[in-house]
């Protein structure tokens, strides 16, 4: 794979691709032309094309992309062929929903084990995990190679959770307690959801709305 | 309140400006320069003081930003102030999630109603709202004014639903079914939430690194 000064832009509008090709499939659709693709996802034909051309050549001149084949090629390129394993550290609503809707498996990724300190869920599986009790989970960790931890407790016990783990080689700690974590080291990769933010991009515009319509 | 000309980038900004001056109120800060503010968010200051004055004036020459006043202006400037009312479709574990950890009071929106077809949940309160049958949410909302709906039901049912909440006055969508709403109606927000684009986002960083080692 070829990965060249790529920038963050670019990685971030690979997922949409993913799943507009997994739409087209869906849809029956076996070739899409740059121009087609493009109208669809309200980008430029050639912005598409100099987006792949970071990691290769992909179409091919008057015939446009193959779907599968192209999908193929960013699940590749988004590690989805890596088989990344994660661990789940928080089992309430949210960890609950995850487990059961996200589809970890679906999307290339190995859902190992879960932990909390709840007693009514440790010990159980939640859609097919083993929820372990925490304080077995560095012991895990010193065991099992885990490249992702995803994070969903509550808050004040994030960062306390976050620098241990990373200390037993969790690699990237994707973030749902809504707070900017403090990590005492530069080479772990975090991803935070911050639901608010996107509320508040609703609410924005509602408000944006509202004003225009009293002008 | 001035809106001129604002692109969705600095929109998308505004979020992460709140987010972080509640960091420094409750760190005991009430003053930050914008070199300081930049530094911290990894932004340049004048990018800063460009973001703000697409809607006035907060800051003053030589003092910095008041932590608190721009606070609020930057509340006011995302709708947090008008108070807008939510409803909750689907009280499954993301709904429920979304319920009881999530805040809406606490962010200025006014969550009054969930809607779900679960016997054991229907009639019961989650959180403090009470979960209505699905059945006679068309009905809430022609006797209810209601600005912004959160979806989190089935992706099977999510564009029929979406479709007839629209004409019954529903202005925003925030939708966590994973699929691209399809409305017939141009004058709906629909802000998605896709999680599975964020844990890529981890995901290609951590095949690039694999990439690079065995290299």
């Amino acid at each position: 794979m070829k990965r060249v000064n790529i920038s963050n832009n670019v990685i971030r509008r690979m997922p949409r691709y993913l799943r507009k090709l997994d739409d087209l499939t869906y849809h029956g659709i076996d070739r899409i032309s740059s121009g087609e693709l493009g109208r669809q996802l309200g980008l430029t034909p050639s912005q598409i094309r100099q987006d792949f051309s970071c990691f290769g050549e992909f179409g091919q001149q008057g015939y446009g992309y193959n779907v599968q084949k192209l999908r193929d090629e960013i699940a590749t390129i988004l590690g989805m062929k890596n088989e990344f394993s994660v661990i789940l550290i928080g089992v309430g609503n949210l960890g609950r929903a995850l487990v059961n809707n996200f589809g970890f498996e679906n999307h290339g990724f190995h859902l190992k084990a879960a932990f909390d300190v709840e007693p009514s869920v440790v010990g159980t599986d939640v859609g097919g995990v083993h929820v372990f009790h925490s304080s077995e989970m560095l012991d895990y960790l010193s065991r099992n190679k885990v490249d992702i931890a995803v994070l969903s407790v509550p808050r004040r016990l994030a960062n306390n959770i976050a620098n241990n783990i990373v200390d037993y080689g969790i690699r990237a700690i994707w973030n749902f307690t809504n707070i900017e974590l403090d990590i005492k080291r530069d080479d772990v990769l975090i991803e935070d959801i911050h639901f608010l933010d996107s509320l508040l991009y609703l609410s924005y515009h509602l408000a944006a709305q509202a004003e225009n319509e009293e002008n």
